[in-house]
C-alpha cells in the first residue's frame, strides 16, 4: 500500500464540515467517495483535524492509503476531475507509511476575515464575516497579541470540550491587522480546541465594542473557568491556512 | 414620482442574466420584485444594458421610478435586506426625471478574468475562466491593442445580432495584462454588441494558441464578414466594471 499525502483547498459554504456524516455532504465524505472509486473499494481519508460546517481551507492536509499504482500527477488530475469545483487537490505526495496528518502535525495557522464596510461585495459574502458596526480596532489589536503564549483556553472552548483532559494550548503568533474595510486575524499554534479561533474572534470583537479589556482577557486566559470569553464568530469568516510538519 | 438611480454589484452565477424571464431567476426580475414590495405595486427597473447568464457586475447602473418618499439611505438598506447576498445595491441617488441608464450611458468598461494555473482556487471558480493550457501571452497582448479604435465588429457579434442596423462600435481602450497565473482583459467603449467582449477574448485566445495573427484580426475588424473571429469565451470570467455618464 502507498501512503499518499493530499494538500487540499476548499470552500466550506455548502458542506457540513470536514467529518463524514451519514446523508450529509462533507469534505471528508466527498474525498472518500472519489478516492474510493479510483481504488475500487472503500477508503479512509484522514485529515489534520476537523473543520466546522462553513469553514474554508487554503491548505488542509489529509492522507489516504492506496494500492492503485497510478502516478501522482495523474492521481491529482483524476481526483480533481471527479471533485466538485469547491474542493481541489493542490498537491499529492508520497508519504512515509505511517504518516498521519493529525498526529504528526506540529502547528496550524488559521485566518479569520471580517468585512467592516456597509455593503459586502457579492463575490465575498461566503468568505467573510460581514460586521458593519462600529468597533475600536485600536483596542482590539493589543488584545489579540495577549493571546500569544501557553494558556488555558477553557473559556474559548466549545461547551462540549470543557471537560477535556487538558485545555492548555501554546499559541506562537496571534495578530490582528486592519486593511481599509477589512480585518484579518491570523493565529498559529500547536493545536486548537473546537471553536477556539471563532471564540477568540468573538472575544476580540467584544473588546472592540468596549465590553472586554486586557485585564478581563488575561483572567479568562489564566483561570479558564466556567464563563465564556465571548460569543462564537460565524464559521464563514474562518480559513485553515496551513498545517505544518517536521521534515 | 422620484427617479432613483441604483448602482449595483452582482454575482451572476445563479442567475439567468439581467433581463426578466418568466419563471427564471434574473437580476432585473429580483430587483423588480423587491422594489415592487417597497413601492406597493409593480415597478419597472431599467438597466444600462443586459448581462448574459453567469456574467457578473461590479458597478451596473439601473433606474426605477418610485412614489414612496423613503429617504435614500433607508431605501438602500431596505432593498439590501430583502435581496439575496449575490445582489447588492452599492449606491442610491436621486436622478433627473428622464434619466435612462441605457440611453444616457456614454461608455462602459468590462473586465475578463482568466486563470491559467493547473488548479483553480475553490473560492474563484465562479469568477474566472479556468484555462490551464499553453498559450503565448506575448502574442496576445498586441492583438488586444489592435481592437482599439472604431471598427465593424460583425465578426465578434452573436449570430442573432449580425443583421443589426450597425455593427460599428468605438473602442477607447483594449488591454491584456498578465499577472502571474492570471490574465486580465480590460476593454472600454461607447457600446458593445451581444457577446462581443466574450468573442474578443475567444479570438485573443485563438491568437495565443497560434491560430490568429495580426493580419487576420485586422481583416475581421475591417470587413466584418460572415465568419466569426473566434469562439465565445465562457460567461463566468466576465465582469461589467462600470458604466459612465456625462455630468
Amino acid at each position: 500500500m502507498r501512503r499518499i499525502r493530499l494538500t487540499l483547498a476548499y470552500d466550506g459554504t455548502d458542506y457540513h464540515g470536514w467529518q463524514v456524516q451519514p446523508g450529509l455532504a462533507t469534505i471528508q465524505g466527498t474525498l472518500e467517495q472519489v478516492l474510493g472509486e479510483i481504488e475500487g473499494h472503500t477508503v479512509h481519508v484522514a485529515g489534520s483535524g476537523r473543520t466546522d460546517a462553513g469553514v474554508h481551507a487554503l491548505r488542509q492536509v489529509a492522507a489516504v492509503s492506496l494500492s492503485n499504482p497510478i502516478p501522482l500527477q495523474n492521481l491529482r488530475k483524476a481526483v480533481n476531475r471527479q471533485l466538485p469545483p469547491a474542493i481541489r487537490v493542490l498537491e499529492v505526495d508520497e508519504a512515509v507509511p505511517d504518516f498521519h496528518p493529525r498526529h504528526h502535525a506540529v502547528s496550524k495557522t488559521y485566518e479569520y476575515r471580517i468585512f467592516r464596510g456597509e455593503v459586502c461585495p457579492p463575490t465575498e459574502w461566503r468568505y467573510v464575516y460581514h460586521h458593519p458596526y462600529p468597533i475600536d480596532v485600536a483596542h482590539m489589536a493589543p488584545l489579540a497579541t495577549l493571546i500569544e503564549g501557553e494558556h488555558d483556553f477553557a473559556a474559548f472552548a466549545a461547551s462540549d470540550e470543557r471537560e477535556m483532559e487538558s485545555t492548555r494550548r501554546a499559541i506562537f503568533s496571534s495578530r490582528l491587522e486592519s486593511e481599509g474595510e477589512r480585518l484579518f486575524y491570523r493565529v498559529s499554534g500547536s493545536g486548537f480546541l473546537k471553536h477556539m479561533v471563532r471564540n477568540i474572534v468573538g472575544a476580540l470583537l467584544e473588546g472592540g465594542k468596549g465590553n472586554l479589556d486586557e485585564k478581563s482577557l488575561l483572567k479568562f486566559l489564566s483561570d479558564g473557568g466556567d464563563q465564556r470569553a465571548g460569543p462564537t464568530a460565524p464559521a464563514k469568516g474562518l480559513f485553515l491556512i496551513c498545517v505544518n510538519y517536521d521534515r
